[in-house]
């Protein structure tokens, strides 16, 4: 373990993430120049909408860049700092909070335990953007650093809505439970001093599986939310198809799904009924078979529900959630701990493509975090299927390094337009701007790359990263 | 779905595919330069060899140049032409074929979605190299095009044979039936005008899966073609000894197949016999793990077979096809629809591989679409066992980024002796010479990286150029 | 085949694995430089102790450079020349073992097969740097190379203690069965003359599995070696206790442990005494699940264990040992064709990682041979446990691409600090040097790749560049 006591200058450089070549570099520059100042359209993230009706100020630094963010976190935790010390609660009480001066200490500390990693890639950008910050964090400025940004958090130009102004975004979605009554989203559509569009989108993973322990609060808060019976499967999926227009009427496009596996084989009538009846027993009603079943015909459901009513259908499988049942315990979930699994697309998703495939107007976004996928599935599914969308790198593969193998792999079977644009997928609110700059970047670089090798001509490069930011989300999310 | 509307010029870069850096790209200037006018040698193919012999003029362009290319469906297939609009028959009768003009069109319409693809690239370089144009499709320049196009075909220059020669094909592989009589090959192999070599190639797939509906009549068919009774296991394996021996007359110098996986556990002869004689009920007659054990018996067998009459085995498992049912109903099969399966080589080829992997003189190609293998099981299979050679790359990864790859991932254990040489594994007569280009420029820009970074010498470099277009491919497969 | 018989010079490039564009391959210099000349830590490797203790002179060129050499045998077997023609003893009795010279021939006539792969490239160091080889190996030059190769060996300068000195070797771990006396470690440690360090790592595979034929055996000589009766489960792990301190006290820091998979689900008390119990009498006591279970159990106490005693735990699941049955009764183990299977960490070390993953101390060390797990597993697990690190690339990936894929697969997710340093893992004495020199020059290029696209400061990739070199080793295998 380091410790990181030197200063040095903070100064992200105009050319970040170009190819070295100087031919390659005015390319990448001249595609990016293009796309810079383009509108932000984020049509995948986990921004609260009350954040953006509230318009509070942000609370400290570290419980705004540090706590929440499980990046941050993770790297952090790997290197030997607990996570009571990065200000999550401790369940088991053994520590009390720290301040929010004493986790910024931490992240200081080990900043050097961040280099090279495409979290301190966007936290430089982020720190000197948005925060005027010229120093890199180190033990010697931890205090200053503290409280400039503490300082800055202070000011109206930091409150949300003009950072929603100043980072230039359109669309913002946000991910929201299935009963929720989107009233954050309901003042927003309805206060005329906001132009932006904040969007829920429709995400009940807890129903797809009823092994959970929470699946039955969740079922029957969706018939609350109704005013239908979930007791039935019959009942429970028409009253998702009710909160599924109840979204659409608050300007939904899309839902997103996390589940572990893709599968999609549907069950008849008669035997997902009588899952559902068992289910109701608890968790301990249904076999763990039974309940593979039922979560597999549910996404087959989902896709038949979206076919219906237009919403873009999101699918991100293979994350095993809370790996370290101890960290579970003591501090919850989100805390650097799930992890990536072996991914599927072809044969799990077999059942659903065969029925939904080629039927116009569908849109199914698949995302994963193992690569080998991309050249070997979701490429050629997206290659094929008029539903079927690539999607960007995400989570663990959101990285420089990692769009580029993405563009390399996807692009040959798939070309840019099947491809989803980029997501930030990001909890981090002040991060959305550096991030979406790092994608437009890492692009630029990979369509520099082709024009060099004369694989595009440099108008045609252009053409397609305005594309890419700007025409390629609006068409996939239907935006 | 955009439509390209714009007409720009079209003219492929004499440095295509090559490294932006000036100094790596002179050096792969030098090693394509060496290479550049050798004859092609095309060992895997789907070609007809009653093209060449008949000599016809080609169809209309739409009939040569997007209908029977599944590259170049699939992609608008998924950007959302239906295959109905494409020229493909459509056997729910639900649409007329539409006119070869306006197949064009659609391609023409949709070329921007081609953007940043090998299927684009190569395509470019065969419509201004074999038709001369000189402007990318667009919906504006469609018919002229077309009009264009079809005055060329319409040419002695571009007919079959004067193509062969244009093309500077030295040997041309092509793909053939167990049954097949080859008179085209014979046709060819007596006509005194034509100098060339067309060699046919076994493939009986079918003859693999007894629970594949078309196994009874293609077993039947080899029996009538060779005379001898294939109702027992033991009559087709001599029946399929004999047929080997009828295309080794006929020059073949090879077998290829495709199984879904590369499993190899040979069965006793009591076992594979009575499993056999099972199958002489119809598919229904055998188990699936019984058809299972039979497709892995016979790959055994194969390989046996080719140890005693020298007739080089490809294999390429790990395709998944005909993915979409409804699609294969309509449209039939090799309407892009095939998809990579995970790949596995190195516990399934075990018994095959203890058995044969070492005997002189054996020759066995393994073909991927799942890179995952090529650093992991292919590469240090070929680099050990003396039988075993490295496949290129192949249809969903003939691409220059992932030559570049498995380039990459396989020399690291095998070097490049150990390696196939390119095959186009192409329909698509006119665009041979396209891929072959493309495949040349791909390895003299990683033979250079080489160079540059001082791994390789730019005359061992010359030197290993000229062994992967000309000894490697005549050594692999005994040319 | 070819045989190589022209000569062309050998003199190794200065700037050889940098990037080509000259502004990075500048920033690549400077990097190298700031470590070329650092000792060589190698906690990981091959070498016999007593070959230092001893420091007799070498074995003719073939038996020091060849014959022992796997890396070397596998490409030209797989090249054709067979086994007993490199020097291997022939358990046949077919062939009597053939004269150094020949064997050197052999290699001589084949270099050009190893044109491009990671084995010419560290052999070329090897040949010019510590044999003074002006010429690449051809069959025109063979003899004498061999001639000056002996001869050098004469000399003192080449002795095995001279060499150590002169490679600038500061920590060599060696490998040492279980109940080895660490004879040779304890005459270095006790020799004043030698000032190197020379560490015992603890190795004890055999014991992980009852499904072994030496199971009883190795099982055994621990109860022999720590005077504890292994003949139950709780007297083999108090037994295995006590050799583990005993290499401790030799200087030990490490195990290593190289299984099928890393499944690590314990056993209850009983399940795992009756498991013991049964493979007392034989292989045949214990079922396949049986012995996989014993396995599984093992590697969980063997974590156990070392939360104890401190040792570092260095784990390399994932390779099919002696693929080929035939060359294996031939020749032995060790003749080129163990094989990379299928990589998994994340599911099946879940119960050894909820039970230990977080204590401090604890350092798990993980290698694979499947680079897919680089960016999905390894990467992932080591950006969370601060228990796991990533360990460098091995045996079929040490390779300069394979470092460069390795670092941009980790670092997104793990940074450096939590990688392990290069290891060589090697037999082949007298190419450390080449092997780690390659090391840190792919890394330099990775660094200077970071730099050029500014995502770190030079000064910064300097500073990396030595903590991977020198901080990182000592830090995770607490040298």
């Amino acid at each position: 373990m380091s410790s990181t006591s030197t200063t040095t200058p903070l100064a992200p450089h105009p050319d970040r993430l170009f190819p070295a070549d100087p031919g390659a570099r005015a390319v990448a520059r001249t595609v990016y120049d293009a796309v810079r100042d383009l509108p932000i359209i984020s049509p995948h993230g986990h921004v609260d909408a009350a954040l953006i009706a509230d318009d509070q100020p942000f609370p400290d630094p570290a419980a705004l860049l540090v706590t929440p963010d499980h990046y941050v976190l993770r790297l952090l935790h790997a290197n030997g700092v607990g996570l009571q010390d990065l200000g999550r609660p401790d369940h088991s009480g053994a520590h009390p909070l720290p301040d929010g001066r004493e986790v910024w200490r931490r992240l200081a500390e080990h900043w050097d335990d961040f280099a090279g990693t495409p979290v301190r890639y966007w936290f430089e950008t982020e720190l000197h953007d948005v925060f005027g910050l010229t120093e890199h964090p180190s033990a010697t400025n931890a205090d200053e650093q503290y409280d400039r940004i503490a300082a800055a958090l202070a000011t109206p130009a930091l409150r949300p809505r003009a950072l929603f102004d100043s980072f230039g975004i359109e669309v913002l979605a946000t991910t929201d439970g299935p009963a929720d009554d989107l009233a954050a989203h309901a003042r927003l559509a309805a206060d005329p001093s906001f132009t932006g569009r904040v969007l829920p989108t429709f995400r009940a993973d807890a129903v797809f599986d009823p092994s959970r322990p929470d699946w039955r609060h969740v079922v029957a808060s969706i018939g609350e939310a109704s005013g239908i019976d979930t007791g039935t499967h019959d009942g429970l999926l028409a009253a998702l198809r009710d909160r599924r227009r109840y979204f659409i009427e608050h300007g939904a496009t899309a839902t997103d799904t996390g589940v572990l596996d893709a599968g999609s084989t549907p069950l008849s009538a008669t035997e997902r009924a009588r899952i559902h009846a068992a289910a109701q027993q608890g968790p301990s009603g249904v076999t763990a078979a039974e309940a593979v079943a039922y979560r597999h015909d549910m996404l087959f459901r989902w896709a038949e529900m979206s076919v219906e009513d237009g919403l873009v259908m999101q699918l991100h499988p293979g994350v095993l959630r809370n790996h370290h049942a101890p960290t579970l315990e003591r501090f919850g979930p989100d805390t650097g701990h799930d992890l990536p699994a072996v991914g599927a697309f072809t044969e799990p998703l077999r059942p659903l493509l065969e029925a939904f495939g080629t039927t116009p107007g569908f849109h199914l976004v698949l995302f994963t975090v193992d690569e080998t996928v991309f050249s070997r599935e979701i490429g050629p599914l997206a290659g094929f299927y008029p539903a079927v969308y690539a999607g960007a790198p995400w989570w663990f593969i959101d990285t420089p390094a990692a769009i580029g193998r993405y563009r390399a792999a996807v692009t040959d079977s798939a070309g840019f337009t099947k491809t989803s644009g980029f997501i930030d997928d990001t909890r981090a609110y002040c991060s959305i701007p550096a991030r979406h700059d790092m994608a437009r970047r890492a692009d630029a670089a990979y369509l520099a790359s082709l024009v060099v090798t004369h694989q595009l001509g440099e108008e045609d490069a252009v053409h397609t990263a305005r594309r890419i930011v700007s025409d390629i989300p609006r068409a996939t999310f239907k935006l």
